[in-house]
């Protein structure tokens, strides 16, 4: 396996005040601009966002003030942009007609195997990378803090630096089989569900967590102070109404029939 | 660079009646599985149909016959799956109310992570592949032949095998200024719009479509042949569909105010 991916690991924790190089920088987004794109329309946009700027001390917030994002020597913000297209477009008297969406879906696709490109070519050259999940739950104020023009969605952030020591561990994950499918889908029965969270339910890690949450299992935990339902719901409504205001969801449902 | 990402292009002809070895094919998938995931919570599933299956002749409609899709070894499809994780959860006595776009989109950003690993660590081991963006024009059709469950979605597949001589050259790109940006978003003027096509518009490619095409510029082979309106609209219509039909886009809009 690529040693770069095999040694994946998330880092939230930076050396302070080091700067990714600019030349660096730019060979990071070069790699991202090679991942294959929608009919090579790259209809995705990178937003970079050094420490020390001011947009990067609002972005903060944005991602609930976690250390992966206040500590990052960078916030690279990978945005659903279907602005850039459609306006060459119009330029040259064609008509677009993007803002729908299946082009959020193939901006959302272009960035973020743009992401992956980026993250992995950062580690190689001994970066640590974290995804920021808190992108599509604060959507419309990353918009206003960076701009974006309509057309242009935010999807994720990678928050980039020089990792502080030590590494953390590389993550567990379900066993292999639990993700794969062979042929058509095959659905779990209850005793397959168990067998596939088992090593997980059973690790250390899993008792801390149950002993400081006072709760009886893991699941638990996710549904009921990790990822509520009352937040998704929420964060949904906020992230449909970001793509609305951003002319990414405009569709009138008739003029498909 | 990564000589991987460096060298990547997109391969549509493979080598006929050549698989991929299983072994091959599973550190595929484990390198997939490596891939940053929200929350380690691992929201996709990787669907892998082998060349002569009953299921892979049938989904080559649905990727409109197209040589990269028949002729490949596999296609694996890679879903957004929220069906897993919930079944865990409510094994537990644990309420998930995952059924909802802001899950969708962290199962489609978990799925899409993992195939560009998949795809790197194919393309390092001398395997070519493709990215079939037709995936979400028959996503319905994908559900039915692949049996996905409510809770599934497919995003995007992945054509592997081995490349057929000679390999395509490297796609070009917009010069990376073009898709990156500093701060915040710096929009386009018309001039900018130009200097950045400028290549392209004046490449020996653009002059052959534009005759075969019969038409003046690039931007309306787009908007007129390669991505019409129509399409995107008919195509917004069955995904969004295919998503409620799924439980992805269940939300009662009064539930999240």
């Amino acid at each position: 396996m690529l040693r770069t991916i095999q040694h994946h690991r998330s880092v939230r924790n930076f050396q302070p005040g080091r700067a990714v190089e600019e030349s660096l920088m730019t060979e990071l987004l070069a790699a991202a601009a090679r991942a294959s794109t929608v009919g090579n329309m790259q209809l995705y946009s990178m937003i970079v966002t050094p420490a020390g700027s001011p947009e990067f001390a609002e972005l903060g917030p944005c991602h609930f003030g976690q250390p992966a994002a206040t500590g990052a020597s960078a916030l690279v913000t990978f945005c659903a942009d279907v602005h850039r297209f459609s306006q060459w477009c119009r330029r040259r008297g064609a008509e677009p007609g993007y803002d729908n969406l299946q082009w959020f879906v193939n901006g959302t696709i272009d960035a973020l195997l743009a992401s992956q490109n980026f993250s992995l070519e950062a580690e190689a050259n001994g970066l640590g990378i974290c995804y920021l999940g808190t992108t599509t739950y604060t959507a419309a104020d990353i918009v206003r803090i960076l701009r974006l023009p309509k057309g242009v969605a935010p999807v994720t952030t990678v928050a980039v630096g020089y990792p502080a020591e030590p590494l953390p561990p590389l993550t567990d994950r379900l066993p292999l089989e639990a993700v794969v499918h062979r042929g058509t889908y095959r659905d779990y029965s209850p005793e397959r569900i168990d067998e596939i969270w088992a090593a997980r339910e059973a690790s250390e890690e899993t008792a801390q967590l149950l002993e400081e949450n006072g709760l009886p299992n893991l699941a638990r935990i996710f549904t009921e102070r990790r990822y509520t339902k009352a937040d998704a719901l929420r964060f949904s409504r906020a992230y449909l109404d970001m793509l609305r205001e951003q002319g990414l969801f405009e569709f009138d449902i008739a003029e498909a029939e």
